[in-house]
């Protein structure tokens, strides 16, 4: 099991290479809250996460022949531009296996720090033993993602800095994938400071490390997508889950729709992008999943490589549930002037059109009539109600479209 | 004129108070403009932006009588979160007149922040009349967002702080709307180190300091929508007018695109939210407007506050810009069966299709024939290339939709 002592060591080795990502206080975030919010932002790393901790650090416990023969690893996300950023500003070759599906931003992403890219596979696990038998045939050294002490202990020096940044925390909230970030970070903080309470977050779709303490060893769950895809780790890992059951008080869930808010919230008051595996500890706190109130907490934002079509979804469905667009659909009578008198109708209400649907021959309409789906932008919840009001004096049958 | 000693003592009044932004070296933005970028992150000041340095400056020299009358701002932006903030801190009363228009969100923000908001006019000009009238009426202190001593030396503390955080930088590039920031950073600098070269920028769509520069005096330049709407002043200050003549080397302008695309940069680059204001200096460093090269170049992000409606459609364009999303027009003969084979070419090209609109009447189609668009999600220009390839070759008679 990783100890303080090697997380104090791959400090010592990585602190040079790794930036001081920010730990900054929210005043808005700590009044939803209930609790003193301190974001640890890891988005800010060079290539977006916290995972260049682990894989600087078992980079630079390799022997000088297993760097001439180069490195491998299977991902499709933060570790693989981790790993070839890393190796590559030391001169070592690595290979990146990828699902044949990543999106290209990703593959460009990590050609562009320096990797040889192997697409493969249907899915993770199929580029997964494609790496592994690359790495038999070819004598190349398999950098795990988090099953690995090195990595483990890397991830850790995340919880010897926010412990010098703010020594007066009183909890810290970090997500778990593997369980490797939050293993090495628990045991850091909980040798140094046991006081401090240490609580996990999975995606309540892919609770693996949750199953694997009920069950006392690591089990595969079911495959499942998540906007956290970053923390949809089948199964955890052989060698985090002890530190996890030694070092971890409390292990919560969050929902996609509370991971989706909180990427809005760091996003329109925080003015960061964050993934969903970023937010998660975020959303944990912000939906009160722990008992802690008034306590000093640290949130760990973990990385921000969040695809910008999800991203734009993301905020779609957050201005729709704020209210802030909006579709109504409208009974009309079908003759000339009748849209004219609508939109009038809705300028009156200042509201901003956006688009605009007809049909005839569903929704139960009246021959003769038609329905028009209105889609508009409105200044909140508030202001919708004001618009249907003054629909409804205009003589309109009109209903929310959910 | 303000003087940089104005300027070191507004330093010393605002400093407990205000956030020591950072200023970031971005390898990925150096690579792109050819010359070394360090992102001065003024948007995460707690209101957002940098007015807080202005408007607080502004507050501590009001006289106890003037403090306990009250004050009073018109501004619909970051003016006005910046005078609610640090009035209401300082437990001053703080009016801020703001247009009909106004979002509800930053109606919202301002009276989080304890001031009391008036709903006034149909645009800035008549909500700056009413705080004018308020003013004279209940002997409130007006303050204005940039054509002011006070709010300029304050603004002026970003520049003693960039070269306090970085005295190597060769070059500083930051956005003009009434002068202020660019009038007050620039005496800081240049007082202090001439050698650095001082740039400002403007949007091309509100060009109001240029064309004072070239009539020797404010003038007002014609209205014009713009996503940086933070710097869409339409007349020059009186007071900032003098300080960019004498200290600002170079002024150019960019385009919307120019800046839609740096907003874009910054979030999945920098995973860094920022306003098109805030966006515009980035903008123009990235499209070679100044002819530095190889420099040591501080660019500022000045602010973060963008409707996150705006930003999920800049989002959108680019990624139609990107080919990451794609419309194509494709000629269907009408027939059962006629879309699932379509379909079929689609998923063999791992495509995702996100809408679909048919049509049989217009765009010249045949009759017994039918149009479909369908809109995609790609992974890049080359998979659309690859992707239209495989629908000529299937037999699909097909265009892009622009």
């Amino acid at each position: 099991m990783v100890t303080l002592l090697q997380i104090q060591a791959a400090m010592g080795r990585i602190r040079e290479s790794i930036r001081l990502s920010p730990l900054v206080h929210s005043e808005a975030l700590s009044a939803s809250a209930d609790n003193q919010i301190y974001l640890k932002l890891e988005n800010l790393q060079r290539t977006g996460s916290f995972k260049e901790r682990g894989a600087l650090n078992r980079i630079l416990t390799l022997t000088e022949e297993e760097k001439s023969r180069g490195v491998i690893a299977a991902s499709a996300g933060n570790h693989a531009q981790a790993v070839a950023y890393h190796a590559a500003t030391r001169g070592i070759a690595a290979q990146i296996v990828m699902p044949l599906a990543t999106p290209l931003v990703k593959v460009s992403a990590t050609r562009g720090y320096g990797a040889e890219v192997i697409l493969h596979g249907r899915n993770y696990d199929e580029a997964y033993q494609e790496a592994v038998l690359r790495c038999e045939q070819k004598g190349l050294t398999f950098l795990h993602p988090f099953d690995d002490d090195d990595v483990i202990a890397g991830q850790g020096t995340l919880g010897l800095e926010m412990l010098a940044q703010d020594p007066a925390l009183d909890v810290i909230v970090a997500p778990i994938g593997g369980g490797g970030l939050l293993g090495g970070l628990a045991c850091a903080v909980k040798e140094l400071n046991p006081r401090i309470a240490i609580v996990g977050v999975q995606t309540a779709r892919v609770p693996s490390m949750i199953r694997a303490m009920a069950e006392g060893a690591p089990v595969k769950v079911d495959a499942a997508t998540t906007i956290a895809d970053g923390i949809a780790v089948r199964r955890a890992g052989e060698r985090t889950l002890p530190l996890i059951r030694k070092y971890v008080d409390e292990i919560v869930t969050v929902e996609e729709e509370e991971i989706a808010n909180a990427i809005l919230r760091l996003l329109e008051g925080e003015k960061m992008l964050a993934e969903g595996a970023g937010a998660a500890a975020l959303a944990a706190v912000l939906g009160r999943q722990t008992a802690h109130r008034g306590r000093r907490i640290g949130v760990l934002v973990c990385g921000g490589n969040i695809d910008v079509t999800l991203l734009s979804r993301i905020i779609e469905r957050g201005l729709v549930q704020d209210g802030r667009l909006v579709r109504l659909r409208i009974h009309l009578s079908d003759h000339p002037g009748a849209l004219r008198r609508l939109c009038e109708v809705i300028e009156a209400q200042k509201a901003n059109i956006v688009e605009t649907q007809h049909d005839r021959a569903y929704y139960g309409v009246n021959l003769g009539d038609t329905v028009i789906d209105i889609t508009m932008e409105t200044r909140g919840r508030g202001h919708v109600e004001q618009l249907r009001a003054a629909l409804t004096e205009a003589g309109y049958t009109h209903e929310r479209v959910q």
